[in-house]
């Protein structure tokens, strides 16, 4: 069905209107009208072929709040008019290991991501949120509550579930002290999480800028990455570490921070492998651990969670015909902390 | 009180024999004479000042087994005629966060070196177990059992805690993939240790000849980690990996045999930081964990299960006067798989 969309045309060129095709409705499928789409840095990379392999006309976009407007014949999750969201995987094999184990993201055959990527049918595109609606398969589609503001809901379902997941792995609650690095759109939902989970949170940055946020956000301490003698007077310190800086950066320089046991939890994607000194890693038994988004359950979980504990995103709407002006401002980062589009603006 | 040794006295010469004071007995103390000293790699490190920062003369060796010659008024727990062994450590601060929870090795203020490292006054210099006697605080002291091969079993001081302590948490036992990176004399232990907890153990080497002693130890796969082919096909299969490789290498390359949570757990102390490509971090949801030592109390735990299940290290017994050109055949790798000193040889 025809879908109007904003579409990088090749690697080199700004985002430009563009029309489609969404296949017709499965019967395991939900039609979605788009209402909210979140800019994720990953839109960026891929619209731009930073991370190789990109395929065009692509639509970005995996943070998408909308309305169910159709429904397949066995679809029994949602009815018409639900508020759902789509984040930034729609199928996977379902029948590898980590499928059966629940962990859909960790799929063996690979997740399909929801746009950029290949159908399991191994030969169609998806094409993602920056769009006037989705099809989408209904065991992928999450439950939205109507209390929240819907625009900064869209978020979560990327920047949001990425830091969740990595939060609770890593058993984050009262009595932890944990260090966000870098505050950003993860970094901020990290510490908004950090924060309701009950631990005592510090944000970690190269900017003191950054300090006056953090403290609004609910860190209790700032500490500024670049100030050797205030790194060194924190070492050993934290129980979590939670790495959002995708910067190219040397592990090592935070590794020191864990206490005994500490776990640095890794979700940023430095374009240059980060250095390990064994030495940090050896002493304190200190661990790296990387983190992919989240299960489709655990996804449902963090927005029950949200809805319960009042969490948003901070966020900047703007009309997708400001798009490209986003994406040169986000690569400065000048946002504070995710822009959305406002999709009824297309 | 007089004692015997060898001694680098530089860190360009051979050890040679040498003659010094050990402390008189304080009374928590207790004087052991030393039957077998294991050569450790870090030996040779230290020896020559390849970590930087060694205090000369020095008298290498911390795998020690002796027999108690003389107890401190304070000991309780050794009596004169008891067969003891001494480790990587002989102190720690006992005040600290981590000294209290159980965990000696990683002191906040540093654990005390048996040797080429200062005691808690700051001012002596540790000396080690290439000596006819040691002296030694009782609660560094281990009990050995005299069921085992004694002169076996002094490599399991620091081989044998150094690989046990990682295993253990990583909660290896049945119906777990082991994959043991390198064979030398960490990775014998850790074979050993893995395949009797239970494991499936695979020995990961780059040299194809290691193989059949991979199998002789109880290992059920082998895999040569120059094989792009085979590390391939067993990409996202581990559980655990036991990384005692001290050569400079990539973490990436393995990390990739991790599962889901898979954990590779590093003992080897490469001189060159090593990379790690966050996307093979992320992916699986992998972590790398570094682990130092044992505790004392692990310690006794594994020398206890050692002597319940029979085992020891696998040595070529040398008189100490052979210790420059043991140095040499252990740079070579030619050693299966521990050199221990018969210090009657003194």
């Amino acid at each position: 069905m025809n879908t109007r969309a904003y579409a990088a045309m090749d690697a080199a060129s700004p985002l430009v209107p563009y029309q489609f095709d969404r296949r017709e409705l499965r019967s395991d499928d939900v039609q979605i009208e788009i209402l909210y789409c979140g800019v994720c840095h990953s839109d960026l990379h891929q619209a731009r072929n930073e991370w190789g392999g990109s395929m065009y006309p692509m639509v970005p976009g995996h943070e998408i709040i909308g309305r169910v407007t159709k429904t397949g014949a066995a679809v029994t999750k949602f009815k018409i008019g639900d508020t759902v969201g789509v984040g930034v995987i729609v199928d996977s094999c379902s029948h590898c290991k980590n499928c059966k184990a629940g962990y859909e993201q960790y799929c063996e055959e690979g997740a399909t991501g929801t746009y950029n990527a290949l159908e399991r049918d191994g030969v169609t595109v998806t094409q993602g949120g920056y769009a006037s609606q989705i099809v989408t398969k209904e065991s992928f589609v999450l439950r939205v509550s109507d209390n929240l503001d819907l625009k900064a809901v869209a978020p979560l379902l990327c920047a949001g579930i990425t830091t969740w997941s990595p939060l609770r792995f890593a058993q984050v609650g009262p009595g932890k002290k944990v260090g966000i690095i870098g505050l950003g759109g993860l970094g901020h939902m990290g510490v908004k999480f950090a924060v309701s989970l009950g631990a005592d949170v510090t944000v970690i940055s190269t900017s003191q800028s950054k300090e006056a946020d953090a403290r609004k956000l609910g860190a209790t301490g700032f500490l500024n990455s670049r100030d050797k003698e205030q790194m060194k007077a924190h070492a050993g310190t934290f129980d979590v570490l939670l790495d959002c800086v995708s910067a190219n950066h040397d592990y090592t320089w935070y590794l020191n921070l864990l206490a005994l046991n500490g776990r640095m939890m890794v979700v940023g994607l430095p374009t240059e492998a980060p250095k390990v000194q064994p030495f940090s890693l050896i002493n304190n038994r200190r661990s790296i651990t990387g983190s992919m988004i989240g299960s489709i359950q655990e996804t449902q979980e963090m927005l029950d969670y949200c809805a319960k504990h009042n969490i948003v995103s901070d966020i900047e709407l703007i009309p997708i015909q400001q798009i490209n002006e986003a994406y040169e401002r986000m690569l400065k980062g000048d946002v504070r902390y995710r822009f959305v589009i406002d999709l009824s603006t297309l």
